[in-house]
């Protein structure tokens, strides 16, 4: 049996580095490793062979090369510049993969992703080409109307989606082809814009993307916890 | 000008307290006190006045007194007895509300809405008669479609619900003489199943329901750093 290769682009967007804004949350440390490399060794640990592009803006990078030196970190990865959106930076990424493949992508903060979720996600993307992770909505729901009302939607109906999202390399770059839209929210929209369906596989709830102070806190507890 | 009374429905349901089942999230200790014990408090700091209504499983009852005396829990407040559903609770703690006046119903798992979103739904509701507090959706949504397909929907277009939600007493009343639905997931989309609209509040982020093991160590975060 061929085996596929393996690649994760990991997405590190945020605000730039300037003289006195706040860290972006990939770089702030929890349990003793910047956040970042959490979810590299994440990675790392499904499989030691796995490619991995880390997609940074060029203003992070420096910064990034100097906490490597720091923290002695050593799990080989390749250094994509990011653009001005998420999907330019999915583009950036693709763009220095050449051979075919299955290819996970994932967000930089979110470091919590089981072994599970991420052996099932790759296992899944070979038979379905497609896959991502979701999970139950635990809020009441409402959708906003174009007149600004509102109404009270079905949660049941809905799965809040995570990442990784994994896809045959073929599938993904197809889609990446396309013009940017605003509706591209993940790559899952992006690939369901060029045609393809999306197979959904459970995710693991403690896969958080840590955006907020209250998640980061969330962050350090279950380091701690761990 | 008049003042309107104020009540707070307050529903803590859960499983019942079987020997060897864990304990209701309701009962659990954060910073000292039972969640519960948090949750009534922040209503009683908001009004000394307010009516409290607490619905309550019969079998959690005499526990909950238990708690009471053991905490020294002084804050006045009423004991009712829950139904099998949420809205058969809600409707019990109506049951005992005679006089009119503006009635939020609130889930007991949520102890930390802030004294703003508190005051501002009271407020509101007196000129909207139907009002609940908001939040905006972090992750990306998915819509289940009865094939079992999936299609990605713009979150943007969809805001996740809390409580307090906030009625003029003969809006709720008149909603509850409704028969149970199963699309009522809360008290918005049983007021308006009765052709009433709700008017949106901003929530705060930290309102969190307490409902995995993960919310508890958020929880506790929350305390320590209150």
């Amino acid at each position: 049996m061929e085996i596929k290769k393996k690649y994760v682009i990991i997405v590190a967007g945020g605000q730039g580095l300037r003289m006195g804004s706040e860290i972006p949350k990939q770089f702030k440390v929890i349990g003793n490793y910047p956040i970042l490399m959490h979810t590299l060794n994440t990675f790392y640990q499904y499989d030691n062979n796995i490619h991995i592009i880390l997609v940074l803006p060029h203003s992070h990078q420096e910064y990034w090369n100097q906490l490597c030196k720091d923290y002695n970190f050593h799990i080989k990865h390749t250094v994509v510049s990011g653009g001005n959106t998420r999907f330019a930076s999915v583009y950036n990424g693709l763009n220095i993969i050449s051979e075919p493949g299955l290819i996970a992508v994932h967000d930089g903060v979110r470091p919590f992703t089981s072994q599970q979720v991420i052996a099932n996600a790759f296992k899944k993307a070979e038979l379905f080409g497609a896959v991502i992770p979701v999970v139950e909505v635990i809020d009441s729901l409402r959708e906003i109307m174009p007149d600004e009302s509102s109404k009270s939607v079905p949660r049941q109906k809905f799965r809040a989606v995570q990442t990784p999202q994994v896809f045959r390399s073929d599938i993904l770059k197809r889609a990446y082809t396309q013009t940017y839209n605003e509706w591209f929210t993940d790559d899952a929209s992006v690939v369901e814009s060029a045609g393809y369906s999306v197979h959904l596989i459970s995710g693991n709830t403690e896969n958080i993307k840590i955006t907020t102070p209250q998640d980061l806190l969330l962050a350090e507890m279950f380091i701690s916890h761990a």
